[in-house]
């Protein structure tokens, strides 16, 4: 499927306090990319978001046990698109895949931050990603060794940046203490949760660290799975056109859901939908273009399994100017969620 | 044409507080090699330069997109000069021409630092740099992210010395207050243009940093794309043997220039003709000469299309001594413009 | 032999303040491999440590003079282990085998530290080991020259922490003033004898260093030379299954022994066997369990010459439950050498 | 000819507060390596030093222009010494006959050093030398820039430690000053000319240098180029056995001096003779022991035409112990220019 004629223009925001401009939609190998989605639908879904403007795609060395990092890697070189003109990050923490003992190949030590970076770099047949993110806070590594590897990267030329993913304010706090102490570089950006039914990280625990830190945000699962497209209104259906494992992650977390908060769900969803009409958008768009009305928040991760669900997602960054402060007041007495607003003096 | 017999020996000074020191005279570029001037006129023009005693050849990757860094490389690998011998400089901030996305391919960020330097460094064939200029101010981007990125890119050896070109007093002294506070390198020279015409930056606005920083000049601009040759005493040629960009780039000027304006410097550059007559000088001479006899000023770039032009600009080092304190005053007078005195405590 | 289907899963602890985690046994190839045992055998002792778990392997420049880096970098390769999956230790001291004029092979000069790195990575076939050791204090070279040299190790990416080997506490304290002086990494683990009968050093004179540095223990001699097996309680044999070097080892150590003191130490010994018996256990295996109960030790270096012996020796790690507070109180009455407690106020 | 049986061994002293080595006695390339002394003359005075245990061998980029470093060079590979048994230095300062231009390739600027050293690597086919100079100061690149550049040689694992060569003290004070600034490496040693006439600088100008900066010296000149060795005791002769460069470089010293004072250091020289063969002693002897017997000298830096020469300047290490109190006594009371003492309270 060709882009649409009518595709609105891609934006780009900068990343945090830094000089580096990603695009507002980007594209994450989660769940799909060397995984349910075979090589030829990953390098459709690429060439699409590509066409579109995206510039940033999001790997780990835990998608789909690498073979995300390498799909993803046989996109870039089949396309010969030029390095300059991307943005690749990975992730390390989850590494156990690649070993036969699990002692060394989780976490941040010095030892799995160096080789985890070096296996990524060979996957995705790139000489340095331009982001590294720590993929968790690993509470059993001194802060001060993590600091001091991820620094090692950048300094061995194989990152140009390093952040976060699903690490707590403090912990990023934590990170920056060390980084100022040692005149190092601290953790750019933070990759949370982040769509209209998970706020209080982004909106409330994080507050402080944007203006103190500079700390810019890459937020994935901007549809929480899926459940902000609306496709979930009448249950979970038996089969679906989405991903196989989209669909067992789905199931399990509506498993893990007491069945009347799961309804509770579904039913703001479906409230919010007249909305999303007398604006003349799917659900889909309106969720994106929600996360992206967020300043703090540089780029939204989507994942997609066809070129046509890239483009969807990439009209978000032309609704962003329909969701007026009447708009954002009216999606806010709906979901109700809206953590305190924290006055900072700086 | 062979070097004249009678061409004074070139002049070395020390870039600012460093032990390099350049030709008072060097070659640029900017609007000519790569560009409009070809191959062989280019080769003509370095090597005229070089036999001059011309050791600081100056380049920029946004320079004719990258065809002038590339055809500067092949004259270096053609005449055999010894690197050690030669000043080579680029500068980095202009290089959408070298990605589809222009997201990263401008400005300082880490990544178009690190990126258009390695780009640079291929296309002159040369494995570093003497000098890496940021070829203009990026106030998006961080200045600690600028300051640790030049210094990274000396750090791997792939340049000596980092500078600015037409950046601001407050952000050279902001670059080096993070390179003190990280203990890193600070930016060495700036790039302005100056001549008789155009003196308050170099004069005025940068008198503080020259003793607080050590800041050393490399100036552009001398003549003031020509003007201050007397070539347009008459208006501007429809035709002229000189580069056709170049040409274009004076009528841009001139239609920017209001005409009461533009016949007023007209009439000063011609009421500076009866001094350079009475020196012995021609115009050319007598304003790169002017240049020169700043002693913030570490070389003057010029640029030529001839190997006939660069031996006229390289006599200008020997008029330097023929500006005595009267002359200087006359000139002044005409002028009439030196920037009030600045009373330095230190 | 193959791995007894009834051995006990391996265990793996931190070292010191670090991500990194060493298994409890470890083999060291000190006496052993390289030497007196040859390739085959060591091939089959490291395979034995790597069925059972064992994931460090510890190895100096001047075990059998290079020879045991030789053949333990060569049973690495043979069976294909991953990097990633082993923890490889080397030690910088000894080097004066690799040349023909002692003044610089030996110590901790920055010289001797590079040249000998450079040198033990070569011989295991490596391009880093995990583990760097000083082999011994060198009060002759300045420790600030030390420090830096082991940093720049490991900002060459030759090795990820480093550490001593029968330092002094105060030795330690000194190289952590100067990474601390410095913003460097301070030595991370030391490697003491530490055994039932050789105490003091462990429990009382490091005893401030592990709050305040972190420091990890690697710990050798286990068995004090197998004194602690209980195979000399009948006297030293004049031969025995033990290798040929351990025994001139031993002898040495009872030639330098006082008779008596000697026949005190073994009766001890003696009067320990009946604890084991009660607990099931041998007595390798109570005194190996007895060293991994310090929980300051983070792993215990074992020797061994057969696969059968590393198996024996990998079984501690299930003893160490069974030294109940009672038991550990039995043993200290026995051993009558536990080194006053030292009150630490943080 | 082969090495005496009776030769001494040979000694080896720290070089300044490092963990470095060399022999008290060392080979310098300067005025004959490369220069006079042809191929086969350098290869047989090298292994005549080394045979005798010398482990520094002393070059400079400007010795020979360049040749004596390919000399040197040649002869470490032809021999096959192992790397780590040897000591190399080579300095760093004049490079003019390197290039066409003199402008960059002197003095201390990061250009020169950086290009420079990389030069002298290539012509000694090393990759690293244990020991870089500063061959003299450089008073008009800023202190700054020349202690960043040498520690970026050693950081780059191109030299082990730098020093400088005719330094003056505050020279050195000031390289100190910037190093503990930056938290980098200051210069470890120096390269004076001393001899029992040359005694002002090392003794009392750098006497507070030693407890306060670590210096160690490595001297030159210990015969003051064959003058304390008596040769010139009934003039300068026509012609010599010894290389016409250095009878040339005598004779140049010879017509700066006034007579009358080059007569009455002959007639002081002749005075020490009858203590010399009280000593059993060649003067030559007598003078390299008495210049060992500083213990601030770390090594005498001899040239050598021959295999003999090399022979009878080590035997001076005996010596060193045959000069009582006693004796220093009565030499000073000839040489009558020993600097007041200074008294240094720490």
């Amino acid at each position: 499927m060709a882009k649409p004629e009518d595709m609105p223009p891609m934006t780009y925001r900068f990343l945090g306090r830094s000089g580096l401009r990603v695009s507002s939609i980007s594209l994450g190998g989660w769940l799909t990319y060397g995984g349910h989605i075979d090589r030829e639908g990953t390098y459709a879904c690429m060439k699409a978001a590509y066409d579109c403007g995206v510039n940033f795609f999001d790997c780990a060395e835990s998608y789909s046990e690498g073979d995300s990092e390498i799909v993803m890697g046989e996109a870039i070189k089949k396309y010969g698109w030029k390095r300059n003109d991307l943005v690749i990050s990975t992730k390390i923490y989850w590494g156990e895949c690649f070993g036969d003992n699990p002692a060394n190949n989780k976490g941040l030590s010095r030892k799995h931050i160096i080789e985890g970076v070096d296996a990524s770099l060979k996957r995705l047949g790139l000489e340095y990603v331009d982001l590294i993110y720590a993929h968790r806070p690993d509470r059993q590594t001194p802060m001060e060794e993590t600091v001091r590897a991820f620094n090692h990267i950048i300094n061995s030329g194989k990152a140009f940046y390093w952040g976060t993913s699903e690490w707590n304010a403090d912990e990023i706090a934590q990170a920056w203490r060390y980084a100022d102490k040692l005149g190092m570089i601290g953790p750019l950006m933070e990759q949370p949760a982040y769509n209209m039914l998970t706020r209080e990280k982004v909106e409330s625990e994080f507050a402080h660290l944007y203006p103190e830190t500079g700390l810019g945000l890459t937020v994935f699962s901007p549809l929480k799975s899926g459940i902000l497209s609306g496709k979930y209104k009448d249950g979970i259906p038996d089969d679906s056109r989405y991903a196989q494992t989209s669909l067992e992650f789905i199931k399990g977390y509506w498993n893990r859901t007491n069945k009347d908060t799961w309804n509770a769900i579904i039913e703001q969803v479906n409230r919010l939908q007249p909305i999303a009409d007398k604006l003349g958008l799917k659900m889909t768009t309106l969720a994106l273009a929600w996360v992206l009305k967020n300043p703090n928040v540089s780029s939204a991760i989507t994942g997609a399994s066809s070129a046509e669900q890239v483009y969807e997602n990439c009209r978000a960054v032309a609704a962003v100017d329909k969701l007026t402060p009447e708009v954002m007041a009216e999606v806010d007495e709906i979901l109700n969620n809206k953590p305190p607003e924290m006055t900072l003096r700086y």
